[in-house]
């Protein structure tokens, strides 16, 4: 069954848009600086770009690349590039120049839609795009074009504002090829399909409670796993996008006041940096933000501080071969009555499946057996079901591995606790063996968030002749802070089995990727320099 | 592609109650008086249910029938009876016994559950029923076993408590068969597929804003689409069902009160009596009470009544083949600022299509082409997509004139307006048509609620020897007050086009069906003896 009947139709996030250009034709979708647009406009220049890539060549089975910040144009490709049957890849603006034309090679992309503060990424790697035929610049801070191209509204006015026909043949077709974050090596291209990004859209509504009267603000990059699909989902709920294009904490409170946000999403180092602000000037929320956080373990105490100047944070967990978040730490009524401090602890749990995602387990991956839900046994989460990728763009040996005994194995480890929560104690790639015991780097991490002087922390492994692998701690100190490296051992022996304290400490900045994650990896790699393995 | 796969899950309703078992154990699911069931005991008895089943021998398309009010063992079977591969079917308490007989025999029945308060609406044709082979007495009341079958808790006793597998092969395979309201002739056997019941349930709960906080009291017939699909929606949010096998003013607000309800379904009939019993009795309620209303036309001042009181009303519309409600009264900002009488004509229109269901139009059943969006033509409103029944059991030829065009008809007629809205004037088969004019039925009793002695009201046509057809006002009066048929009609002529007003008033109590429908083919019928047309 794959043609729409009277009793069938495919489902595809597109869809969204059309109904909401009907039902709420008049009201604000798109809010970005003194730009205000309706459904109806935004629909029109959907149908715009659509047309016009279609006048250009493109269509059915073509990629189309977007190198652009959360600005409206990112979102209007969230729509016109499925709608004409194309996959949209949709880069990462804090990469390389050479990892942006890697990933557009790769994805076969055969038009790029740069905005031109990011032309530098891609102007160098010009003469190696082989594919690509069609160059937009997106002029928004500056009305140059850097590249050889239109510019975007000189493009959407070769298309035509008339409603375009949705051509997805089957609703496992794909939509989107997302790379993801490169956190622990080279990125991957993840094939969405329009099933799974059309249920999963919808059901991250349904967990965050979102409505029509919504005001979401773009915290979270539109780039990552589709902005966690709710770049499809705000629209279906015919609330209203609040874009984004720098993602700095002035910006945020000032915008959140403003504009009457409701609901946003993005990763703990941006909570981090939130409420440092607000403590540094004494902000705080006038009314109630809903945030949901995930890509990367909040430590209790940064849900703390966020919901100390009035947020309610949801912690999801998720990644990007699962369309964003897979998993909600779902409160409990019975969680009411506790302390602040095991409250806390409750919401760093990455929890319990989403309505629409049901099956998830912590497995032991050899055997594929489920570890005893006793919150002590490590074991790798897995995933299987309608939200999860068609497979890695082609890398069939990947994405055989990935799916190895019919699930998706995500590499992290985790606990399963006797409530049927899940933990995550580490990344696979991340976890330290010293001695023969497992240390996670995240709960030495955690702890190390409880030291008033620490602002954001990374634990990893370094060899150690006796031992194998011990940890050391990379500390950013809050501002107007100096702790030494002996203060902040012993506040992890006081607060820790002593094994997994660090055993050095080293002061200073730290890598990121372009979602806000600390690039442990690349730490890691400094430390083992000279040695051929990464494990001891 | 139908078996499930690493990144395809069969859609399917049942599924929600394995997650909420998962995540919400021990959350109370199930109210019934002083029982309360924690969603892991609710999933036991689902378990038991089933396995108790298959040990009689019913499964993979075989039917079973229930024939109870709200109370827990109804919402068990929509649980049970799809997971097994077969199909449950919901027969409506009030009919007679010929009918339910007829609806057990049409349907293939191989097991019946009856309720014993019920037991005599089949005791009378048990040798009529000749597929049926197993027979058990829902005992609530009273402990007694009419039938000749062992009593529901002792059914139960011979099944397993143990998660069962779920047997659905494909997600466009049978889950329920549910009987039309017969409003308008004899009951047809609607088939519903595990597809658009998942999708209807998720789509209700965006709609209605319920979360697992909500507390959902059981006012609307779970036979009645089943129960629109909530009793699958509200457990695939970990919401609280609260059953209530009465359906009287004095008991919903008694236990909207105690248990603390947040949403509750009904017809407007039920609004109705709500909102008299709260006006005699100087009611209100203590907190915003969210109540979704569709089945028939509310009258605006039905639902300017009760949100007098503290309600707030959502109108929508459907009926049992698009698995209940497909359109919905979307509120729009800006009609905030109107008056409540403006507000309440906006209430009043049966909106636009769900985001789960996205098409629905007015059309000319002839040519098939949209009327203008004028607010003034009338034609026929027809939907179609995932949310379109499989079609009448058994009956291939109205399966064929329901679905003509490649759209399901709806037999209503509606007007579009500029906005996109529609709004319902008459059901295609109680229009009248007056010396070649039109006059709808619904826009009449509009009137007619307006007069403050009116409490419930229906318009027919009568036959006219001059104009073909004339209206005809079949009027319930408010307890106390006692209006002439002058009155009446001079209050018609006050307020609409002379020529729309009642030639005739007749008082007294009005037939419906058991989903609190007016049966205007009866009133019809009575007015027509004699003839053998039933239009002029
Ligand atoms: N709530 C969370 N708590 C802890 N870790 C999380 C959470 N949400 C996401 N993560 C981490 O983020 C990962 C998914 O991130 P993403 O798909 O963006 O790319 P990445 O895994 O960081 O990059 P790459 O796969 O290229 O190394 C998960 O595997 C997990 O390690
Ligand atoms: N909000 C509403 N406003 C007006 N009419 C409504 C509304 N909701 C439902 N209806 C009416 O109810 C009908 C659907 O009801 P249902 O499927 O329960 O059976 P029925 O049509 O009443 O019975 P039958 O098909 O057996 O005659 C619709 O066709 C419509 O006429
Ligand atoms: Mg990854
Ligand atoms: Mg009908």
């Amino acid at each position: 069954m794959s043609q729409p009947t009277v009793n069938y139709d495919i489902l595809s996030p597109v869809k969204f848009i059309v109904r909401s250009a009907m039902v709420f034709p008049d009201k604000t979708a798109v809010v970005y600086g003194d730009i205000r647009r309706t459904y109806s406009e935004f629909f029109e220049r959907v149908n715009r770009l659509a047309s016009a890539l279609k006048k250009r060549g493109i269509g059915k089975g073509d990629k189309v690349a977007f190198i652009c910040p959360n600005t409206p144009p990112m979102l209007e490709a969230h729509y016109a590039v499925p709608m004409i049957g194309a996959a949209l890849v949709s880069i990462n603006i804090r990469l390389s120049s050479n990892e942006v034309a890697y990933i557009i090679n790769h994805s076969d992309s055969k038009a790029i839609f740069v905005d031109n503060e990011f032309a530098d990424l891609v102007a160098p790697a010009m003469d190696q795009l082989e594919k690509v035929q069609t160059v937009v610049n997106i002029c928004d801070i500056s009305a140059d074009t850097p590249l050889d191209g239109p510019d975007y509204e000189a493009f959407l006015a070769e298309g035509d504002p008339d409603p375009m026909e949705i051509e997805v043949d089957d609703e496992r077709q794909v939509a989107t090829i997302n790379y993801t974050s490169g956190t622990t090596g080279l990125p991957k291209g993840v094939m969405y399909h329009h099933r799974g990004a059309y249920l999963n859209a919808l059901g991250e509504q349904l967990e965050f409670s979102t409505t029509a009267n919504s005001v979401y603000l773009w915290t979270l990059p539109m780039f990552h796993c589709n902005g966690w699909c709710f770049t499809w989902g705000i629209t279906a709920m015919g609330a209203t996008h609040v874009c984004l294009r720098k993602v700095v904490p002035e910006e945020i409170f000032r915008i959140v006041a403003e504009e009457g946000v409701t609901h946003l999403c993005a990763a703990p180092t941006i909570l981090i940096s939130m409420s440092a602000y607000a403590t540094e000037h004494k902000l705080s929320l006038e009314k109630r933000l809903e945030i949901m956080t995930a890509g990367a373990p909040p430590a209790p105490t940064v849900i703390q501080n966020m919901e100390g100047i009035g947020a309610n944070i949801t912690q999801t967990y998720g990644l990007t071969e699962v369309f964003g978040p897979h998993s909600v730490c779902q409160w409990q009524p019975q969680w009411d009555g506790l302390s602040d401090d095991e409250k806390a602890q409750l919401k760093a749990r990455q929890g319990v499946p989403y309505i629409v995602a049901q099956h998830m387990d912590v497995v032991n991956p050899a055997t594929m057996q489920p570890v005893p839900r006793d919150g002590q046994t490590m074991g790798e989460i897995v995933m299987r079901g309608n939200n999860v990728m068609l497979g890695y763009y082609n890398d069939p040996e990947a994405t055989e591995t990935a799916f190895a005994g019919g699930w998706f194995h995500s590499g992290d480890l985790a606990v399963m606790h006797p409530d049927n929560y899940i933990q995550i104690m580490d990344r696979k790639k991340d976890i330290i063996i010293s001695g023969g015991e497992n240390i996670s780097t995240v709960e030495v991490e955690n702890v190390l968030y409880r030291h008033p002087d620490v602002m954001e922390v990374a634990v990893v492994p370094v060899p150690d002749p006796k031992w194998g692998e011990v940890p050391k701690a990379f500390i950013v100190p809050k501002p107007g802070s100096s702790p030494t490296a002996a203060e902040i051992i012993d506040f992890c022996k006081a607060n820790l089995a002593r094994f997994k304290a660090p055993k050095t400490v080293e002061f200073g900045p730290l890598l990121k990727t372009a979602t806000g994650k600390i690039q442990k990896f690349k730490l890691r790699e400094k430390e083992w320099q000279g040695r051929d393995r990464r494990v001891n």
